[in-house]
C-alpha cells in the first residue's frame, strides 16, 4: 500500500493498451504493474513495475497479483481456469472470469446473447462442410466462418463463398477448446462500436457510438460520433452496450461492435478491456477509456465519457515499409500542429498496429483529411 | 536507440514534473529517462528508466546523459559548472546551462532582464542594513528581501516592513554562491504568468497567459486563460515571454510570472521547465507543457498551445492532515463526474504540493467552486 493510500492495479499483457493504461495511472496515482513477456513490450518500456512472465502460466498470474487490490486485461487470452484459481485465492479479477469468457469463446459469446434476446447475425456451430452448405442454403452465400477462439484483429474469420472455400477453412487446425462457427454475412452499411464502463457496484456510463472503418480485418479509422447515426438509433446501440454490460456482468470496459445494415443493429463481436475503437477519447472525451478502465475495476465512481468537441477521428499506423518511425516526426508536426500522435514502441512489422493518430475539432472532412494524411506518411504511403 | 527510431530523453529530477513528463514521452514513443534520488519519488514510482543519484554528482548526471539525445531538468538546482562539463562531452543540454543560470540565480537574472529593457520590480543586491534601508527610502516600505539562489515554493522570500526586520533576514545563513537581493513590492491587482516553448531552432509557441493566486508563497489556484485581462494586455505578456527566451536563449517550456498593477506588467520570477502555472494544459491545450517541453528540447515541430475550452481552473492539493488521499475519491468523483484529479504519489505532509484538479468548461464560477471543492475535500478542509 502506497503511503497516500493508493492501491495498486495489475494488468496482464505488455501492449499497447497497457501502455496507454499507465498514463491515467500515473494521474490518479495509482501504483501500476504489468505482466509482460519480455522488458522490450510497449508497456514494458514505460512501466515501472514489470513482473515478467507469461500470460497462460498460473505462476506468473500469481506474482502479479501480489499486493494488487485488483488484477485486470489488456488482452482476452488468459485461460479462464487460471482466473478461477486468482479469484479462489481471493484476488479481485475484473472483469470476472466467467464475464471475461464471453469475450474468450465466440460460441458462447453468441448462445449468451442469443438467450438474452440481443441482435446477432445468425449462427451455427459447424464441424463439416455440408453443416456450412446446409446453413448457407439458409441465410445465403458468402458466409462468415470463425473460430471460436484465439482470433483478433482478422485472424481465425474467413469469408467463405462456397462450399470448396469451406472445406478448406474446415481443414484449418483449431486450438485446444475451439469450435468451427458460420455466421450470416450481414450486408452492413456502416460498422460502429458502443463502449460502456461498468463498474462492480453496478454504475455504468456510455460513450459516444463511434463508426469504424476496417481495412483487411484491422481497424483503420474510428470516427466519434459516428456521422449521420440518428439520434435514437445510437442510443439504441448505447443501450444494448449497456444491457449486455448488465447481463454479462461486465466490469471494466466493454466494446460492442455492430454491423448497422441501415434498418437493424447487430452484434458482431465483445471486447472486455479498452479497446481500439476508443483510442480516441485520449483527446476526444472528458474522461478516457483507459482511465474509466481503471476506475471501473477500482469500483471507483466513474467519469464523464462526454465529447469535448464535436467531432474527433483516430487513424491507426500500421507498420509499412519504413522502420524508422520518429523521422516522421519532422514533417507530421510540422504540417499539422493540433494532430496528436501516439506511438507504441513497437517493432514496425508489415501490416502491425504501430500507434495511431487522433484530431478533434469542428470540421469533420478537415480532421478526416489531416488524421489520414498523417497516418499515411508515417506508413510512407505518401511522401510529402 | 529505439527500433522504431526513438531518441532517449533525460530528465534531472524525480518530481511531479518529470512524473507528468513521462504521460507525452511514452504517447510519443520517446525513451525517457529520470534522475531519481531515491525509488519511492514521485516520477520514479511510474517511470520504468530510473537513474538513482544526485542531482549535484557530476557522475549521476553522466550516468543519466549515456544514450540521451537531450538531458533536461524538473527543477534548476544542478550546479552550472556540471553542466558545462556534461557539453563539454557532447551531450545536448536544454535548456543550455547559460541560459539555465538565469532560473538558478535572481541577481542574474535581474541583470539579464534589466539590460534587455524587460520591466522588472526595482531591486538592487544589498548585504548590510543600511542599504536596505536606503534602497526602502527610495521606493518605500515594505520591500522583498530574496536570496539569489536555491529558493522555491516562497522558500527564500521575505517581505519586510521596516529596518529590524530586514537586519534579522540578512543574518539568515545564505547558500554558497548566493547574494541579498531586495526589490521594490509591487501593489498588484493580479499576478500572472506567461508560458513559451521554444525549440533551439528558434519556433516559439505561447500559451493563453493565467491568473494564478498564491498563499503564504505557494500557487493555489491558476485560471486559464486569466480573466478581465485585455486582450493587447495578454498579448503584452506573451511578447514579454517570447522576447525573454529568444534574448536568453531559452530551450523548452519558460514560465514568465508576472505582477500586474492594473497599468504595467513586471517580471517576478522566472522558470526553465514544466511549471505549476501549466498544469491546467494537460486537459486544457491542445499540446499540454509536458509535451511541448520534450517536442522543445528534442527540437521536433512545436504542438498547438491553443486552448480547448473557454475555461479552465487548476486547484493544487496541498497536503493536509489527512494521509489518506484515496480514501476522498469516492466522494470527490461521485460528486463530479468532470473532475480530473492527479496525484503525485507523494506523502503527505503539511503544505506540501501532493496533487492538484483540474475542471475545463464554459462557466468560470462553477469551474471555480468545482476546483476548490474537490481540492478541498482532498486537503481535509471540508468533508461533505
Amino acid at each position: 500500500m502506497h503511503p497516500d493510500g493508493a492501491p495498486r492495479v495489475g494488468m496482464v499483457g505488455g501492449g499497447q493498451l497497457a501502455r496507454m493504461s499507465a498514463a491515467p495511472a500515473a494521474a490518479l496515482g495509482i501504483d501500476f504493474r504489468v505482466l509482460a513477456s519480455d522488458l522490450r513490450e510497449s508497456a514494458a518500456q514505460v512501466v515501472h513495475d514489470v513482473v515478467l512472465g507469461a500470460h497462460d502460466d498460473l505462476e506468473s498470474l500469481k506474482r502479479l497479483a501480489e499486493g494488487c487490490a485488483v488484477v485486470t486485461f489488456d488482452h482476452e487470452h488468459v485461460p479462464p481456469a487460471h482466473l478461477e484459481q486468482l479469484e479462489a485465492m481471493g484476488v479481485a479479477v475484473r472483469p470476472g472470469p466467467s464475464a471475461l469468457f464471453h469475450a474468450q469463446d465466440k460460441v458462447h459469446m453468441r448462445q449468451a446473447l442469443t438467450d438474452i434476446g440481443i441482435p446477432c447475425p445468425r449462427w451455427r456451430v459447424v464441424d463439416a462442410r455440408d453443416h456450412v452448405e446446409s446453413f448457407a442454403e439458409e441465410v445465403g452465400w458468402p458466409v462468415v466462418m470463425k473460430t471460436s477462439r484465439g482470433g483478433y484483429d482478422g485472424r481465425g474469420v474467413w469469408v467463405v463463398d462456397d462450399p470448396a472455400q469451406a472445406a478448406e477453412v474446415l481443414d484449418v487446425p483449431l486450438a485446444a477448446g475451439a469450435q468451427w462457427l458460420v455466421e450470416e454475412r450481414i450486408d452492413f452499411v456502416q460498422e460502429l462500436s458502443a463502449q460502456v464502463a461498468r463498474s462492480p457496484h453496478g454504475q455504468a456510463v456510455a460513450y459516444p457510438v463511434v463508426r469504424t472503418v476496417q481495412a483487411n480485418g484491422i481497424c483503420s479509422e474510428v470516427v466519434a460520433p459516428a456521422p449521420g447515426l440518428a439520434a435514437e438509433r445510437a442510443v439504441a446501440a448505447q443501450e444494448l452496450a449497456l444491457r449486455i454490460a448488465r447481463d454479462l456482468n461486465v466490469t471494466g470496459m466493454l466494446a460492442v461492435e455492430l454491423f448497422d445494415d441501415g434498418a437493424h443493429l447487430y452484434v458482431n463481436e465483445l471486447a472486455m478491456r479498452p479497446h481500439n475503437s476508443g483510442h480516441w477519447t485520449i483527446e476526444g472525451a472528458r474522461t478516457s477509456q483507459f482511465e474509466n478502465h481503471l476506475r471501473a475495476v477500482l469500483d471507483l465512481p466513474l467519469g464523464s465519457p462526454a465529447a469535448v468537441a464535436p467531432h474527433a477521428v483516430m487513424v491507426n499506423i500500421l507498420g509499412g515499409d519504413v522502420p524508422d518511425l520518429y523521422s516522421a516526426y519532422r514533417h507530421v508536426m510540422a504540417r499539422d500542429p493540433g494532430i496528436k500522435v501516439h506511438l507504441y514502441g513497437k517493432q514496425v512489422r508489415p501490416g502491425r498496429k504501430v500507434g495511431h493518430v487522433t484530431v478533434v475539432g469542428n470540421d469533420l472532412d478537415d480532421l478526416l483529411a489531416r488524421g489520414h494524411h498523417a497516418a499515411d506518411y508515417f506508413m510512407g504511403v505518401i511522401d510529402e
